[in-house]
C-alpha cells in the first residue's frame, strides 16, 4: 500500500476540511475525559456549556451545504479505493444520521435525556418506579419517533439498532438470540450443577489497599503492553471506561472499590481491550473519519477478548500470580487454581453489570425483548416492570424483589439509547469466534499468554481488524476477517468446554 | 446591580454570538492543561493538529464579518453602561488585534517561534549562542513588523508593550523603571551590608519527600481558602501556571524537586494569587470576554501579593509552621524566625527565577533596556550577550560566564513574546503599592494573616480589583482602586522598612 492511501483530488479535499470536525471532536473527547476523572465539582457548569457549544459548532460544520455537497459529489465518483471509499461512507452515514433530526427534535430529546437521567438516579435511590415511569413512557415516544425521522425497512426498532450498530437490524437478532437462548438455557442449568466453577468465593470478601491495587493494575497492563506515559494512561472513574483522542493517546479508567478485586482487574483488562483496538489502527488514517473502532458491537468484542479470553484464563491467571501475590498479601492463603476460579465464578445475578460470562448475555436478550416491545409493539412504562420480572425469572429463574435490582438497575433507557443493548451480546459472542479463528493462526495460543508473549495475538487482532478502522462497516468486516459472519454456536462450544470439560 | 447586567440588545446579541468563541477558548485551555499535567508523550502530534485548527476556527469566529459588524455597530451606542462597554472595549481590542496580522505573517511567525525554541533549547543545553543568534534575529525582524501591522505614536516597542498591557508605552516604563533603578541600587548595597536577611541559608540544602510536601502545599491552600476539588485542583509541572476554565473551574501547578522547599510552597502560594484573581470574578459575567483578569500586570500584582506581602511574611511563616513542620522533619532543627530568613535570603544572582524581591525588577529593566534596542534602535542579536554582560554587572554587579546563565536563560525571546517581561515588574511593584492601600482599611492585616483569617483581605482585592474582572483597562482599574497612578516609591520604602527596619 502507498503510503497516502488517499489519492483522489475530491477526497483530499474533504479530508482537509474535516480535519475541523476531527480537532472538535478531540477537544468533545478530551473535556469528557476530565469531566469524570478529573474537574472540580462545580466545574459543570461552564463545563456543560461548552460541550453544548461545541456539539452545535461541530454539528453545523458537518452539515454545511458546501461540505455535503463534497461528500455528495464523491459518491458518485468511481474508481475510488477501498479507504475513501470508507470515507464517504462513514461521512455520508453521519450526514444522514445528524440531518434526520429537526432541531427542536434534538432539543427536546436533550433535555428529556438530562431530566429522565436526573429523575431516574432519584427514583433508584428511593426505589420507586413511578417517579420514572412517565419518563420512560417519554423515552419511549421519542425514541419511536426518532426511527420514524430515521426511516427503516421493517422495524421501527431497526432504524435505532444502526445507530449503534450499523448495519444491525431484528431479523439477525432474531436469529442470533433465538438460537442462543434455546442453547444457553439448559446449559446453564448444567453448568451450574456439574461445572468446577464455583457460585460463590471467599476471595469477593477479601479487601485490597488501593494504592497497592493501582500499581498491580498497572504493572498487569505493561505485562499487556498497554504503553502508559507513552500513548496511554489509567486513571481512576466510578463507571471504567475507554477514550480516545486521536491514535496516539488512548486513555482507559477502572475504579476501586476496596473489596472483590477482580472488578478492578478485570475491568482494566476490559478497558484494555477497548484501547488496544483504537491504539493499532493504521497511522495513515489519522485525522480521518475512518480513524477508529467501527461499531460498539466489534469494539466489545475486543474488550471481552481481553477481558473473557485472556484475562478469565488459567494460563493469565498464572503469568500474573506473582504480581498479584506480591501486592495483594492475603492471596497467600490462595493457590492460581483458587484465583482462577474465583475469576470465573458462575452465578445467576440480578444485575447485568456483575453477571459472569455464562449467563451474561441472558441479560441482555431480556432488554433486547423489551426494547423491541417497547418500539415496534407500543407497549407502554406501566406493563414493563412485570415484563422484566417474568422475562427473567423464565431466563434466569429468579426474580427482583426491588426495582432498584430490576428494571431501574441500568441508566440506558433514562440516556434515551433504546437499541444499545445488543452491542454488548454481539462483542461477547464475536470474542469467543475471534478465539477460535485465532486457533487455528496460533494453536499455542495459551502457551504465549503463560509466557506473557503477547505480540502475535496483538498482531493477529491488529491484522484482522484493528487496522481497518471504520473502512468496512461491521458486517463485511466480519466476513472479510474471519470467512463468515456471526454465529453464537462458538460461545456455546466455549461455554460447554471451559465450564464442563466439553461434556 | 441588576441581576443581568447586559440589557442592551445589540450587546446580547454579541455575547450570545461570543459564546461560541468562549467555548472554543475553553476547550483550548483544557488541552493545554493536560497536555502540561497528564497527556502521555505522543499525544503531542495529534494535539498540536488539533489546537491549530481550533485557533484558526476561533479566528475565524472572531473576524467572521457579520460578528465585526455587530461590534462596531455597538462601538456607536450611547447610554452603554460600564460592563456593556467594557465587553465593546474588549472585542474591539481583539478584533483589532487579530485583524492586525495578514495570515501568512501569523503562519511565519508560528513556524518561527516553533523552530526558535527549539533551537534555543538545543543552545542553552550546549550553551551555545551562535545556534540561536539568527534565530534572535529573526524574532526581533518579525517582532518590528508586528508593530508596523499593529500601529504606534511614539516608538515601535510601544505596540509591543500594549498587547501584553493594554495601554502600556515605553513613557511610561522610563518614569517607572529610571526611578526604581535610581533608588534600588544604593539601597540593595545596603541591604547586602546591613540587613538581617540571609544572603545563603541551609535550608536550601534540605532534601524533602514529594508526597509530604504535597500534603503541606494542599493543607497550607486550604488554609487561604483555595476550593480544591470545588472550583480548583492542583497539579504539577515543571514551570508552575495558572489556568482558568472559567470562574468555577480554575487550576493552578507547582513543582516539586525534592530540595529547597520553599520553590515549590512559593510557587504554589503565587499560582494562588492568580488563580483568586480568576475565581473572585463577578458570577454576571459569566461566558463574556469581560471575565476574567484584565492584563498580564495586574495578574502579576495578584501572585505577587499572595507570594511576597503574604507568603514571605514573618506572621504567614509563623502560620504554617506547624503544618510544615509535621510534613518535613528536618525543619525541627529550624525556628520559626530561620525559616522567615530562608523565605527572604537575598543574594544577586544570574538568574532571573531565582531572584528575590529585593533584586528582581532589575532584572527585568535589563531585558527591558535590551528590548527596547533590539525594536526601537535596531540592535542585533550579535550585540546583545556583550550588552547583557555589561548591564548585568553594572546593575548586581556579577557577570555571567556563560550563555545559559546570561541570555540565553529565558525562553521568552525564543517564543517571539519581546515586550512581555515589564508586566512582571509592574505586577511586583503593584502589589507593594497594594499592600499600603490595605492597611488603610485593615491595619490588622498581618494580625489576621498570623490567625489565619484571610477573608478581609481576600474580600479587599475582589472588591477592589477582581470583581471587575477586565471592565476597564489596566491604568483605569488601577486609579479607580487606588485612587493613584502606579508609584514604585512604595516598593522603596516597603524594601527599606522590610530589610532595613526603616533605616
Amino acid at each position: 500500500m502507498d503510503e497516502n492511501v488517499f489519492r483522489n483530488e475530491l477526497i483530499r479535499d474533504i479530508l482537509t476540511r474535516y480535519r475541523r470536525i476531527w480537532a472538535l471532536n478531540h477537544a468533545e473527547s478530551v473535556l469528557g475525559w476530565d469531566m469524570e476523572v478529573y474537574m472540580p465539582k462545580e466545574g459543570i457548569t461552564e463545563r456543560s456549556v461548552a460541550q453544548g457549544e461545541l456539539a452545535v459548532l461541530s454539528h453545523e460544520l458537518l452539515l454545511s451545504p458546501s461540505f455535503v455537497d463534497l461528500v455528495n459529489k464523491s459518491k458518485r465518483i468511481e474508481n475510488l479505493n477501498e479507504f475513501e471509499r470508507g470515507v464517504v461512507r462513514v461521512l455520508d452515514r453521519s450526514i444522514r444520521i445528524a440531518k434526520a433530526f429537526p432541531p427542536e427534535f434534538v432539543k427536546e430529546l436533550a433535555e428529556t435525556r438530562s431530566k429522565a437521567t436526573s429523575v431516574w438516579n432519584e427514583a433508584k435511590r428511593k426505589d420507586d418506579y413511578k417517579l420514572f415511569e412517565p419518563w420512560l413512557d417519554k423515552i419511549i415516544e421519542l425514541s419511536r419517533k426518532a426511527a420514524d425521522y430515521l426511516g427503516y425497512d421493517e422495524y421501527p426498532y431497526d432504524a435505532l439498532l444502526d445507530l449503534y450498530e450499523e448495519g444491525l437490524r431484528v431479523r439477525d437478532l432474531e436469529t442470533i438470540f433465538n438460537n442462543l437462548e434455546n442453547s444457553l438455557r439448559p446449559l446453564i442449568k448444567k453448568v451450574l450443577e456439574e461445572s468446577w466453577a464455583p457460585s460463590k468465593h471467599p476471595l469477593e470478601k477479601e479487601r485490597y489497599d488501593v494504592e497497592k491495587m493501582k500499581i498491580a493494575n498497572v504493572e498487569i497492563l505493561k505485562i499487556l503492553g498497554f504503553p502508559i506515559g507513552l500513548r496511554s494512561r489509567i486513571d481512576i472513574s466510578p463507571h471504567p471506561f475507554t477514550t480516545e483522542f486521536g491514535i496516539k493517546d488512548v486513555r482507559i479508567t477502572t475504579r476501586y472499590e476496596g473489596y472483590d478485586f477482580r472488578r478492578s482487574l478485570l475491568a482494566a483488562i476490559h478497558e484494555f481491550g477497548h484501547a488496544l483496538y483504537e491504539l493499532q489502527q493504521d497511522e495513515r488514517f489519522m485525522f480521518t473519519p475512518i480513524a477508529g473502532g467501527v461499531s460498539l458491537g466489534i469494539h466489545e468484542s475486543q474488550s471481552r477478548f481481553w477481558e473473557n479470553i485472556i484475562g478469565r484464563s488459567k494460563e493469565f491467571t498464572r503469568l500474573i500470580y506473582p504480581i498479584l501475590s506480591k501486592y495483594l498479601p492475603f492471596l497467600k492463603n490462595y493457590s492460581v487454581e483458587e484465583i482462577y476460579k474465583y475469576f470465573n465464578i458462575v452465578r445467576p445475578d440480578l444485575i447485568r453489570v456483575e453477571a459472569d460470562e455464562v449467563t451474561y448475555n441472558l441479560h441482555i436478550i431480556l432488554r433486547y425483548r423489551l426494547e423491541k416491545l417497547m418500539i415496534n409493539e407500543g407497549v407502554k412504562a406501566k406493563e414493563l416492570p412485570d415484563l422484566w420480572n417474568e422475562e427473567m425469572e423464565r431466563l434466569l429463574g429468579i426474580r427482583p424483589k426491588t426495582y432498584r435490582e430490576g428494571i431501574l438497575q441500568d441508566i440506558h433507557w433514562a440516556h434515551g439509547t433504546i437499541g444499545y443493548f445488543p452491542t454488548y451480546s454481539l462483542g461477547t459472542l464475536l470474542a469467543v469466534q475471534i478465539r477460535a479463528h485465532i486457533f487455528k493462526d496460533i494453536p499455542d495460543m495459551y502457551e504465549l499468554v503463560l509466557k506473557g508473549n503477547f505480540t502475535p495475538i496483538k498482531e493477529w487482532l491488529k491484522d484482522k481488524i484493528h487496522r481497518y478502522g471504520s473502512v468496512y462497516p461491521p458486517k463485511v468486516l466480519i466476513a472479510k476477517s474471519l470467512g463468515e459472519a456471526l454465529n453464537p454456536e462458538y460461545f456455546i462450544a466455549y461455554i460447554r468446554e471451559k465450564y464442563l470439560g466439553s461434556k
